[in-house]
């Protein structure tokens, strides 16, 4: 295995993400009953209130931008938007903590940390189910572990993920073999916004699929030890695919540095093919930006519903690609001084 | 006819330039003897001095690339660079008049100037014509005029051409339908580098086809009515085809000079469409560059062998690239300051 050194890889990998299943005993899996719906919300959220401050959203109550906007921010999934009548969430300040409550199963707990966080992460969720289950009578059977309305995510009910920015070997097309290979450690990668979603901007997300006959540990040696690997390969290739190539890629980024920096109007698309660039060319040292953390963050903050909840009305696509020229030109210019 | 104010037009009307095709009695038309040839190119010299500066040169005498950046400047012609054995230029000190010695006539007289000028570059031409014809015996027949090697030169032997820049009108197609319109006045449109080349970055050549039987006022003054005409078709268009789409045209046009700005690499087919869009930036007020002159010679001098010409030495298809989006690149950046 590659040595790991989180600084060489922070421009890799953007985030992990741990994801915990868990079930109330004594209520359906799929609760469809408002008054059964908010009971469990209720009693989700005097538990939690003892590990952290939250601050509770119910779906019925939020606009459609403002549900849109945590979506984008990976803080609820659609699964949770769809049902109106009884989902809920449980945020932290900071938006690194959310619960999500009625989803596919009762409570969903996530943990979000920048660069191979996985195990801070997880323990920082572990103190969260504590509280979950020091409070409430979690569904858990001692064969099959924790009870989950998908047996997918029977046993460890866990989930955990890296985000990972792969621009080289998505360009020489190595990405496929890998996925390939990944999977028969169990593991899965696919786009940002989970299945089905497509790779936009090189982002990927690597993630376990088997929850059930393995512990959590095993599960976030295999996650972080593959996302090692995946960097490693990534470098290699960076270096072949870009490096070896320095002028035609320090042409590129810069041109794409230029079009963000000059643009009246940017759709998402445009957008996000020319960030990438310009990452790619920060992380090559070819554009004088260091922080890559704010490139990521920019990537999130100028998605359409997140654009309009920061300029604080509803927004007609042409005012977006507008508004988000607006803020990345002014964005990327004051990164560069 | 519409109302001309060439300041209102300075951007549309590139160049004028006139021709006039003249011959020598008592030499064939296509002479093959070097030294008869020689004996014609003294003949000129001695004849031109009169009139004006001239530098001499000998086709054979010169490099591919020196030839090729005449070529590209417009001083001499394909069919010059081909006669190596007898072909001579006569080129005055800022390029604005150039003689060509056995082209396809054995005199081929040329001036240029800025912007719509067919009267003074003809009347500047006429004085050279005169120095040539005081000292010379140039072939004239009554009925027929000037006499030339082609008969589609005879007559008057002038052609009268204005290179012009057409956004709009290529643009919304309407130019195709314009082309057939101004053949019915006897008079063609072609791409920059004469019969067959394509029109390169909105640029295109009206001159007149007729030499026979109409006077030379006659053709500079359907010249330049039409080019008037021609002008106002465009500034309509350009209202119709770019200001009513404002946003759109502001934000192409100024993600092209944010390529041009920071491009590392810049083909010549790339840097043209991008200067195109520049300068209609420029034309519309989207982009604060006044000096639209500038940016006519920048498309002229980042042609590949002028870039050659100015770095010293013959370069690589790369080494231009890079060499072209340095000098563009600073060039642009002056411009708008």
């Amino acid at each position: 295995m590659a040595d790991f050194n989180p600084n060489l890889y922070s421009g890799n990998i953007i985030m992990s993400r741990i994801r915990l299943a868990r079930n109330l005993s004594g209520y359906p899996f799929k609760i469809e009953d408002p008054n059964l719906a908010k009971d469990v919300v209720k009693k989700v959220y005097r538990a939690l209130v003892k590990a952290d401050t939250f601050n509770l959203f119910f779906v019925s109550n939020l606009s459609e931008m403002k549900l849109e906007a945590m979506k984008e921010r990976h803080l609820i999934s659609n699964n949770l938007m769809e049902n109106a009548l009884c989902g809920a969430a449980l945020i932290n300040q900071d938006e690194s903590v959310s619960v999500m409550v009625n989803e596919e199963d009762h409570i969903r707990e996530q943990c979000f940390m920048r660069g191979l966080s996985l195990n801070e992460a997880y323990n920082r969720i572990d103190k969260i189910d504590d509280a979950l289950s020091n409070n409430l009578d979690i569904a858990f059977d001692t064969d099959l572990g924790y009870l989950t309305a998908c047996p997918t995510n029977l046993g460890t009910g866990l989930r955990a993920s890296v985000m990972m920015f792969l621009p080289a070997l998505s360009t020489s097309g190595k990405i496929n073999a890998l996925i390939d290979e990944v999977a028969s450690l169990g593991l899965t990668v696919r786009g940002l916004y989970g299945e089905g979603s497509a790779a936009e901007g090189y982002m990927y997300q690597i993630s376990n699929e088997v929850t059930l006959g393995v512990s959590e540990q095993d599960i976030l040696n295999t996650v972080e030890q593959t996302v090692v690997e995946i960097c490693a390969a990534e470098r290699d290739e960076m270096e072949r695919v870009f490096v070896k190539n320095e002028l035609k890629t320090m042409d590129r980024t810069r041109k794409s540095y230029g079009v963000l920096t000059n643009a009246v109007m940017l759709d998402y698309n445009e957008f996000l093919s020319h960030i990438a660039n310009v990452k790619l060319g920060a992380m090559l040292g070819m554009i004088n930006i260091n922080n890559l953390a704010a490139i990521d963050d920019l990537i999130i903050r100028t998605r359409p519903a997140n654009l309009c909840e920061q300029y604080g009305k509803r927004l007609s696509a042409i005012n977006r690609d507008l508004f988000r020229a607006e803020i990345v030109g002014k964005k990327l210019i004051k990164l560069k001084e």
